[in-house]
Parts: C-alpha cells; sequence; structure tokens
C-alpha cells in the first residue's frame, strides 16, 4: 500500500504576502474553492492578528469550502492564537498553526532569549491553541539552520504538548537537499513519539532547491509538504505545487501518493498567475508556457519517434490538451514535415528538402517561424484565408481624455465600421469589434510581455476568448502595444468565426 | 585548498534554441563577452551545421571573446564535426562537444542500434574529433535514464579515446537529487581512468531539480557544471548559473570555488532576459525582482534586527545596492518606521502607532503601499513634491495611421507642451517628453508586466533609464497601458532633475 502525503497549500498565507500580490476575500474564496477542487488537504487560509482584512479572510474562507483543513497562522503568544480561534469559528476542520524560531540567531538576536526559554515558550503556546482545537501545528522557525540535537528536543516537547502536526522550515532557503533530508531522517530516528505526529516540510527557493528539499524530506520520512501554486512566495518564493505532485505521478517507485487532481494544475496555476498579478515565467517546470514545447532538432526527430525520449509527464496529466512543436532554426526536417502535415499540407521528399532549405533562411533571420510563415512556405497564405481581417484601427487616449477607438473590419470581403469609448485604449479598441462581432465571447486572460530595449521594440499579446464554453488562443505582435492587443483578439475570434 | 569548479555555459546554445529565443550574431557577440567578463570558463557557441546563421555565430564569437574556451556542438557523426571544427578554426581555445544517446529508449527508438554498438560509434567520434582538437568533450544522451554500469563502460571508453571532459545529461529533468548524486558518485568510482578526464554535469528543470540535481553531482565529484543564465533553455530550461554560483558562495564548508565575478550576475541576467525576450519571474531565486523584497511583519522585524537572520545572501554579492523591505499589509511597525526614516521623517512611538493603524486600513484595500502612500499617511505629499508633473496626454495611434502623441508637463509651477510622432503610441509619447526635458537620457529597460482578467485591468510599467553614468528606476500603474509607461518615464526623470 502507498502512504499517503498531505498537500498543506500556503498560497493564500505566505504566497499572498509577497508585495503586488494581495487579494481581496472575494478573490480568496475563489482561490480557496480552485484549491478545493484540486484536491489540497489543508489551505492555510490567513494569518487574522496582523490585519483586520486577514481575519475576514480566514472567516469567509472557513465558510466556503468544505473539505480541507482551514488553517490560521500565530505567532507563539496567546493574543495571536485567541484571534486566530475565534476567526476559525464557521470552520468544518480548523487547524491552528503556531511557533517560534529555534535556531540561534532567532534565539539570540529576536527574542534575546534561551533554548530552554524557547521550549517553554514552544510548549505553553501549543497548550494555548489546544485549548481551542485538536489539531494543532507547529512550526521550529529557521530549522533549516538549527542544529539537530536542539531541534529533536524541540519536536519532542511539542509533540509531549499535543502537537498533530510539527513544520520544519528552512525559512531562508539556506539547505542543500542531501542535509535537509538527514535532518529529517535524524528527526524521525531520535524523536520520541515521533510516530504521534506528522512531520512537515516548509521549503523556500532561495537557492533554488525547495522543491529538492521538500522531496528529500518526504524520502526521509516528511508526510506533509506546504507548498504554494506556482511556487510564489516572498523572496524567491515557497516550494512549487505542481513540482511536487508531478514528481511523485512520475516517480512511482517512491510509492507515495497525494490527493491532488493533476488535471486541474495548469487551470489552478493560470488563475492564481492571474489573481495574483504575477507572471509565470515561461521556463517554469510544469506550468510555464515553455514546458512542453520542443523547439531542438535533435530533439524534436526524438519526440516525433517516440513520446517517451524526451517527454517524461504527459501534459494531458496536467490537463493540457496536446505538446506543441515550435519551430525555430533548430528544428528538423521531420518537424518541419509534421507541422506541415497538421496544417493540412502533405509533401512528397524531393519538395521536402526544398522548402526546408527555404526554412533555416528564414529562421535565421527572423526568431518565430509561426504557422503563417510555413504555410507562405509552401505557398499557402492563411492570413488570405481568415474570414475577419482588421483592416483599419485608429484610438484616441490619455490622460484627462476619454479613449475612443475606430475599427474597420473586412468579414468575407464585406466592411464593417464601428467606434467606441472605454476604460483605456485597449478596452475601447475591443469594445468596437465587440459592436461589430455580436456574439457572447469573454475575455478570460490577456498577457502583455514586452522586455524592451526601447519604446519602439515590438510587443506580444496573448489572449484567452471564451466563446460556446470553448477556450480559443490568439496571438498579436506590433511595436504598437495597443494594435497588438486587438490583433490578438481578432486572431482568436478568426478561430471560431467560420 | 578549494577545489575549482569550471562553469560550462550554454546560453547561447541550449539556451538560445528556445522558441522567440533566438539571437542574431551582433547580440550573440555581446552575450559572449558579457560571460567572458562574468568569468565562465566555457562558452558553448551553438551547433554549426544545424544552420548557417549557427555556423557564422561560432566563428564570430569565437574571434570576439579571448579567455574562455569555446566550445561546438555535434552530433556523433563524421559530418557534424568537421563542420564544428571549420567553425572553431579563429577560437584561441577550442573544444569539439560530440555525443550520442545512451539510455535504451533513445539506442532502440531514436537510433534502432544495440549497446555495444551505441559504444562504437562514441569512441569513433572521440577519435574522429582528437583529429581536429585536443580538449574533446563527450555527452552520453539521456544519461539519467541510462544504468550506471553500461554507462560506466561508456564513460571508460570514451575516455580511453581521448575524451577531456565526460558530460553526463539528465536529458528528461526526470533523476532525483540522491539519484543524481548517487550516479556521478558511481562513475567517480568504477570508472577506470576516471580521473584523465573531468566529469560534467547538464541538468534539466523539468521537475523543479536541475539546480538540486547538479549541486548533488558536484558533491559526489562531477568538476564541470553546464548552465545557463536565468536558467533559460528547451521545455522548463536547465540549471541556472546564478544559482550554482551562490549556492557554492554561500556554503563554503563545500571548499568549491568558481571563477564567476558573483557581482555581475544580476547585470547579465537583464542583458540575457531582455535581448532573448525571456521574462525573468519576480520570485525566481537570486535574479527575480523579489528575490531580495522582504514583506512580512514577522520577518521585517527580523531583518531589521539582524540581516542574517532571513537572509543568506548580501545582494550586493549579485551587484544590487541595497535589499528593499515592500511594505503591505503584513508589514509591521518596525518596518513602516524605517521606511519612514529612510524617507527623512522620524517619528516618536506614539504617533507611529496612529501612523500604523490608518496604515493598516489602507493596506487592506490597496495592493501595494508605495512611498507616496506612506508619506501621505504622515502628511506629506511627494507628488506635490516632484518637481515634473504629467498634467496632460493625449494619443492618436492605430493600424493605418501614423502614432501622434501631444504633452503637457507642469515643471515647478510652468506649464511645457510638445508633440512628436512615432513608432507606436509609447513610442511617440516619449519622443514627446524628450522634446521638452531636452537631456541625454537612455530608455535601458522598457518592462510591461498586464496578466489581465480584462481589457480594463491595471497594467504596470516597470523602466529604467539611464542618465550621467546613473541609472534610474521608474514606475506606472494605470489601466491604460499607454499612459503608465509615460508616467514610469516622468517618475524615473524625476530621480535625476533636481
Amino acid at each position: 500500500m502507498s502512504d499517503k502525503l498531505f498537500i498543506f497549500d500556503t498560497t493564500l498565507r505566505d504566497g499572498e504576502q509577497v508585495p503586488g500580490c494581495q487579494l481581496n476575500t472575494v478573490e480568496k474564496i475563489q482561490v480557496a474553492r480552485a484549491l478545493e477542487a484540486l484536491g489540497v488537504d489543508v489551505i492555510e487560509a490567513g494569518f487574522p492578528i496582523s490585519s483586520p482584512g486577514d481575519f475576514n479572510s480566514v472567516v469567509e474562507i472557513s465558510k466556503a469550502v468544505t473539505w480541507p483543513t482551514i488553517c490560521a497562522l500565530t505567532r507563539g503568544v496567546q493574543k495571536d492564537i485567541d484571534v486566530a480561534a475565534e476567526a476559525l469559528q464557521y470552520a468544518k476542520h480548523k487547524r491552528i498553526h503556531t511557533g517560534i524560531g529555534t535556531s540561534d540567531y532567532h534565539i539570540k538576536h529576536k527574542f534575546n532569549s534561551t533554548r530552554e526559554e524557547i521550549i517553554e515558550r514552544a510548549v505553553a503556546a501549543v497548550k494555548h491553541a489546544k485549548k481551542y482545537v485538536e489539531d494543532v501545528e507547529f512550526y521550529a522557525e529557521d530549522a533549516g539552520r538549527t542544529d539537530n540535537e536542539y531541534l529533536a528536543r524541540v519536536v519532542e516537547a511539542v509533540i509531549k504538548a499535543g502537537a498533530t502536526v510539527v513544520n520544519i522550515p528552512d525559512t531562508t532557503g539556506y539547505c542543500l537537499p542531501h542535509e535537509f533530508g538527514a535532518k529529517i531522517k535524524y528527526l524521525m530516528e531520535n524523536v520520541k513519539g515521533v510516530h504521534n505526529a506528522i512531520i512537515s516540510t516548509h521549503c523556500h527557493n532561495d537557492l533554488g532547491m525547495a522543491t529538492a528539499n521538500t522531496i528529500e524530506g518526504v524520502i526521509a520520512g516528511a508526510r506533509q509538504v506546504e507548498t504554494t501554486i506556482n511556487g510564489i512566495g516572498e523572496r524567491a518564493g515557497n516550494t512549487a505545487m505542481e513540482e511536487i505532485a508531478m514528481i511523485l505521478h512520475s516517480h512511482k517507485e517512491l510509492n507515495i501518493t497525494t490527493n491532488i487532481n493533476t488535471k486541474k494544475i495548469t487551470e489552478t496555476s493560470r488563475l492564481v498567475s492571474s489573481l495574483m498579478n504575477m507572471p509565470v515565467q515561461p521556463n517554469k517546470s510544469i506550468v510555464g508556457r515553455n514546458a512542453f514545447a520542443h523547439s531542438s532538432g535533435i530533439h524534436q526527430d526524438g519526440v516525433l519517434k517516440n513520446r517517451e525520449s524526451y517527454e517524461i509527464i504527459d501534459p494531458k496529466d496536467v490537463g493540457i490538451d496536446e505538446n506543441s512543436i515550435v519551430l525555430t532554426a533548430r528544428s528538423g526536417r521531420a518537424a518541419l514535415k509534421h507541422r506541415l502535415s497538421v496544417l493540412g499540407v502533405e509533401i512528397d521528399q524531393e519538395r521536402l528538402d526544398k522548402v526546408y532549405e527555404d526554412f533555416l533562411k528564414l529562421a535565421d533571420r527572423k526568431k518565430d517561424i509561426n504557422d503563417d510563415d510555413v504555410l507562405m512556405l509552401v505557398g499557402e497564405d492563411r492570413a488570405a484565408k481568415q474570414r475577419i481581417k482588421l483592416e483599419h484601427l485608429q484610438v484616441v487616449s490619455g490622460i484627462g481624455v476619454q479613449s475612443v477607438a475606430s475599427v474597420t473590419l473586412n468579414i468575407a470581403g464585406e466592411k464593417f465600421e464601428a467606434s467606441a469609448s472605454g476604460n483605456g485604449p485597449v478596452d475601447a479598441s475591443i469594445k468596437a469589434v465587440k459592436k461589430i462581432i455580436d456574439r457572447r465571447m469573454t475575455l478570460k486572460e490577456f498577457l502583455i510581455q514586452a522586455i524592451n530595449k526601447g519604446s519602439d521594440d515590438v510587443g506580444k499579446v496573448h489572449m484567452q476568448v471564451e466563446y460556446d464554453g470553448n477556450t480559443y488562443f490568439g496571438f498579436g505582435a506590433n511595436t504598437d502595444i495597443v494594435a497588438a492587443s486587438v490583433e490578438a483578439y481578432i486572431d482568436a475570434i478568426n478561430k471560431f468565426v467560420k
């Protein structure tokens, strides 16, 4: 029988404390419901004493979700614990998470205290929390830099005092994987009564090793991991939930399972990124836009011959429909042929050689080879086939100016014009387009990416438009970011307006 | 004496094969020179047979840099090696990097071959490369999934054939840290003549463990690591150079040093991100915008009392001037007092309590508490103090329309107007501002970040403006991304126009 690993999600507490990521209560409830659907076991909903908004969020999240345990953070002081207990009153399953710093840095510089006194305070905090709830988690802050022998004494004392879970955080993200694994192993072997509680990891990513430290901790015996969606969190962030879930999913020999429905990973990642306004870099593991895109010639031949040669995760398992092979100067003949075939063009070997030569020349000049370019190489012109074309766009905007846009679309040869005002130039333009194309479509995601060397470089816009229950993607690139946005919108619409 | 670890940078080869990241030769030379200044030992400059542009880049990079070894990639076939040798003709120190897949997946599905035949082909490739250069590196593709015993036979054979470096790639990013460390250890202990060559790691980040696998490989005896700046690369990318450099920098007990000048890390990271158009997520280790920003109340008190409590890396060591504490609803009194003091406002405890209460209310409503907000809380108004204010902005842009902008600035009470046309609405606006403020300033970085739920949400713009040898940062946020861009530009200018 496989062991169950509990997933403790702290996106709404440790993740939400990132500058610029704060959510209002309604948004927090939306995330909490998504986490429940994803299958997390525990939701850390906030730090109630820290602000009235946080208190209220814990109350409202407690009311909104059913299955996961709701957890509230406190410092190891009575007042914090009293307030947390009050905030948790409506939770169906409730946990108080209290603790104190145990490293010498913390004991000396933060608390001006002694090792013995810290143990007393830890025990007192756990006992106080136990008056309110059965399920009490204790954190030994900066456990990563706490010596193992003293840490074992702290852990033993709080378990004896009633802690049901003991959290071993690598607060500064300093530990190396074998070190962190050895720390958990030491506790599993040296703490009396360790099996009366669950040992938990809480790793930070300052040196890029949060995920590895967490996994080595799990292999050594930890059975709860504290993670966030997309690895968000202070500084370099926390352990990414999606990485842990997919490591266990692809390393079946570890014989450890979670309750996560991996097919919901991509959707949850996008929700959190969008609500928290925290972009996920394209090369982020599992949830980055490129995570399943292949481009090199050597690799592409391999992928086409046998998916397992290069891909250890099936994109479907994380809720992505199909992996995309992107063409660049590194792409081989097989990749070009495959792409043409996907686009409905079959060519023989002789013609392929000729087209491939043209392709390489183009790829040396142009960073992205898109489907239009590929079709152009074989003499097809997709733009000419698109039903809706953006013929003219004029936008007036500014500060102290109402934004207004005028749009001319060519739909199957006929011209249509419309104007609209809006909240900014993009909003005005999209409203004008909607006046012409009168369908119930919703702009679900709107991502502008521009890292430019000057003000006249190209901006790229990705959009997701929902229509009739399906999601359609659009892309635009233009030195004018407003024009690029409208192009992306029209591109998406062309995919469902036949 | 400490051991030297060689840094093999593959930003220009494995990194550059990412869709959308392709650089032209001039840009590649710029990156290569930055890598030389950073102190990397080996620059993998390209895969010469893959395209004429790649061949030419290897030639030009060979001419442009002096100290690092220039390396060219090949498949394990004669023609590739011949072309690579030709491309390397001008390199002062040259290396050919050849190899073949060694896992059963590759042997069966890609090569339709046998284990014995693969060893023969590997040896033949190394011997052929040796005809051209002394320094030959061999890669055992998919070594991560190759069984250790067979892998040891391959490594032994290629070292005997003359390989000076043997690269053990975890091509699919599948290995767990202890497994990868054990693999390297097995080779160090079982390959005859292993000390006649350097063992190298080349890890991918599909499961988020590239850095950890690399470090465990180094601890087990590898003395070269193959990395990219910002961890860019296909799919989820490669091991991030900056993470390896800073792990070794902060874990002195490992007694392993590199030639990297860590103070140049941030600058190199930004150059690569900007040229390759690959955003770095805010929570990226070491080089993310938030990597050294602290916001939670508990942590902030700790940071202010003693930097070492929470920070394991001094931001100065990676070339950042000062770590920034960002204020949010989680910030404590000490953090607020510190920020006020940085802004030149000293207040007593009683007044602090009152201001802190107002601060918490504001923080519950507003995601980012900026310096203006803080000053407003104590009755100061920085906006009123800013010398240059953007009073009016009107922009006309579109498709089939020349972009034109009209700007009114209020400078120390006096109004100035100017208009300009440009390549897109932002370019036109900035040119208009420059007509009024006639200084030699250069826009060095222009980053728009917007992940929005609709077309009317707030876009955020960061800018870096260089003036008189110094760099000034500006920020703007507005539902109109063009207006936000102009606000960011004016914000930066206000920092040097006194």
